[in-house]
């Protein structure tokens, strides 16, 4: 219904479609590689247009070799970051995260408290490793907690686009504001699709 | 200026002007005897509106008795919770709270090391009891964490209000709203002011 309106329909992608090797692996070995795949592809579909928030891009130039970049994926995949000082968000948001966040500071607080009573029995460097891992995780699985996260969801509802991403967390909170979603690991098929049409 | 496009202006309060020793002896040596107290002025200022949400009107119900609130309190104190759906707040907002959260969050892990290097060395409860004290401390303070927070600056954004509370967190989050805002401590000098000029 939405995308209806439009010619062209729009989709925004996060670092870890090139990076996480579970969705990775459908386009190339390398997050290079993957790149390059994704752009033999999406250079044949003129009904996609593809965005990429620039804090994500920044990412991505962590893991792939920014030599190696072609130009034209530049004029396929968009750089552009939210209009955040234009847009808002509804403010039941703001509550579902603050109790998000609270559940997971009291569960931070149990995992340092098992450490605490577990030290003496082991080795303490291990100790500290091992509940920085637990700490880490309580705090932030599922949750909305980067810069980059806000980046996709929010470009994503200014362009009423499709979200692209591996990040659980991302998801739950572009369900929250009605943004349309892909199953990551069906992302090469749905390319796929477009250019069999064609 | 804004007030003078309205009769009367508004004011939303916290519970812990009715709680909090440092402001609330002003009004009385009890948050009941405070309550009754500022109600006797309240109902001297016509030109006046105040309102408390409702999350926060509940938490004040657990230091009074309430048999004690008089019905005329409710008459000069407005229960009422911001239109939650209805209300947005801008994006950037959203940026802010969570950086603010990864700081604390960071700061609650290092707090939790603390603890696990200097367990063996102090009584193991002690530490704990310690390591609670200074972890709520790190995650909680100045930050907007809890539902009654959002309630207030809502209610008071909603209601271009001035907000009146003890909680600095709340109070840095208004300002970033660009809600107005009173010195807890001439709440009671204030009140006195309108009485004065009438």
């Amino acid at each position: 219904m939405v995308s209806a309106r439009r010619k062209k329909d729009r989709l925004v992608l996060d670092t870890s479609i090139f990076v996480n090797p579970d969705v990775r692996n459908d386009f190339g070995s390398s997050p290079s590689e993957a790149m390059n795949n994704f752009l033999l592809m999406a250079e044949q579909i003129p009904s996609l247009e593809f965005y990429m928030p620039s804090s994500v891009f920044d990412e991505l130039l962590n893991f792939v070799d920014k030599r190696r970049i072609p130009g034209a994926l530049l004029a396929v995949l968009h750089r552009k970051s939210p209009s955040k000082h234009e847009l808002t968000t509804p403010a039941f948001f703001l509550y579902e995260l603050i109790e998000d966040m609270r559940q997971r500071i009291n569960k931070g607080l149990r995992v340092a408290e098992a450490a605490v009573k577990s030290a003496g029995k082991v080795d303490e460097r291990e100790i500290i490793q091992g509940m920085r891992k637990s700490y880490r995780e309580a705090l932030r699985e599922g949750i909305l907690d980067s810069r980059e996260d806000v980046d996709l969801i929010l470009l994503a509802k200014e362009l009423d686009a499709v979200l692209v991403t591996v990040d659980q967390g991302a998801v739950k909170w572009a369900e929250k504001l009605g943004i349309r979603w892909l199953l990551p690991e069906k992302f090469k098929e749905y390319l796929q699709s477009f250019i069999d049409k064609a």
